[in-house]
């Protein structure tokens, strides 16, 4: 599409783009929240804000965008995670990893922001869903898939599941502030969840099962 | 205090009390959260304005107080949990039971709205963690406790991180809209946490630790 009008135009577009993005989470990371509006957000990136609300019908969307962005910048391929074959290696580096960004000022003030939104927008946190959260619990899942197929796993685990209990203790945490966030934390989540979830050896399997 | 005044100025404090709580409450199931104001209040539960500004600074602490005041009413006894010696059954009960409050749509909305104040408010945050999570945080952790000592639980488990793994996914869960909040997800939560911090028979201790 944007090829109609000419490389030109797309390299300007994409460079719009991008100074609104920084543009939006600069003015998010110096808060407060209800201080960042379209207006501030244009002004800050150079455009008219008819450039931002043609393509985001509101400051919900443009954050969300930008937060977006921020993940794709990183290395552009769908996310996935690493398969070293040692699940329990692979989780705590997945998870400090998790741990370290939720702790980083400028990433804490931007998602923290966006929570708040999709708390009280429906619509906003299907969007949230599908752009971002399941791509991510996608590439999660598949590396859980792959322990259990291999037996690391048990094999009635639900997989879901299993990242709820993995993820949901530190998105907590951090929302409510009610803890430190460490590298011995996140560890103590996989150490939970491979107990949990890992294969029953030596417990004695549900009446009816084989072992698998 | 109130009784310098007198046994009838502290029954018309109580009604004040008890009507600024009910319209807060109204308020903000009727939504949006934005259109609730301290103004809306007073008008509402019919007092003047500075009677609500006397008490508390601001809409969030009126709106924290009003949740507050609902889990007084409840029974008027600081929180505790069954215990009857069968660590699954009562907390499959405890927890079936926060699925329904947190399904319901008036506290749905309640609290909803107090999580956005909390995300994005330190101090509210903080008032949070000690009014509210903490006496309910420690309840909870006199039953696991009681169960620990009674060797149901591993004697090495976290409680603090026992009660993230079965708290943490139920709140994401609703937070997010991500799943179904049912008696079964309770139950499957229940029992992540009993695999994951139960006693440890039958399962090879990590390198160098000796049985507790």
């Amino acid at each position: 599409m944007a090829d109609e009008k000419g490389p030109g135009h797309s390299r300007r577009r994409e460079r719009s783009r991008q100074a609104i993005f920084a543009a939006t989470r600069d003015l998010v990371a110096e808060g407060p929240y209800e201080k960042v509006t379209v207006e501030a957000i244009a002004a800050r990136a150079g455009v008219g804000k008819q450039t931002i609300y043609r393509r985001w019908p509101s400051k919900s969307s443009v954050v969300f965008a930008a937060l977006l962005a921020l993940s794709e910048e990183a290395d552009g391929q769908p996310p996935a995670l690493p398969d070293t074959g040692d699940l329990r290696a692979d989780l705590s580096l997945v998870m400090r990893a998790t741990v370290e960004e939720f702790a980083d000022p400028s990433f804490d003030r931007l998602i923290r922001a966006l929570t708040t939104e999709i708390a009280n927008d429906a619509a906003l946190a299907a969007e949230y869903r599908e752009k971002l959260a399941r791509p991510l619990a996608e590439a999660k899942e598949a590396r859980l898939r792959s322990a259990q197929e291999a037996g690391q796993l048990d094999a009635d685990a639900d997989l879901g599941l299993v990242l709820e209990v993995l993820y949901a203790p530190l998105f907590q945490r951090w929302l409510h502030r009610s803890g430190p966030l460490s590298a011995a934390y996140a560890d103590s989540l996989v150490d939970a969840a491979l107990r949990a979830f890992g294969p029953r050896a030596g417990v004695k399997p549900p009446a009816g099962r084989t072992a698998g």
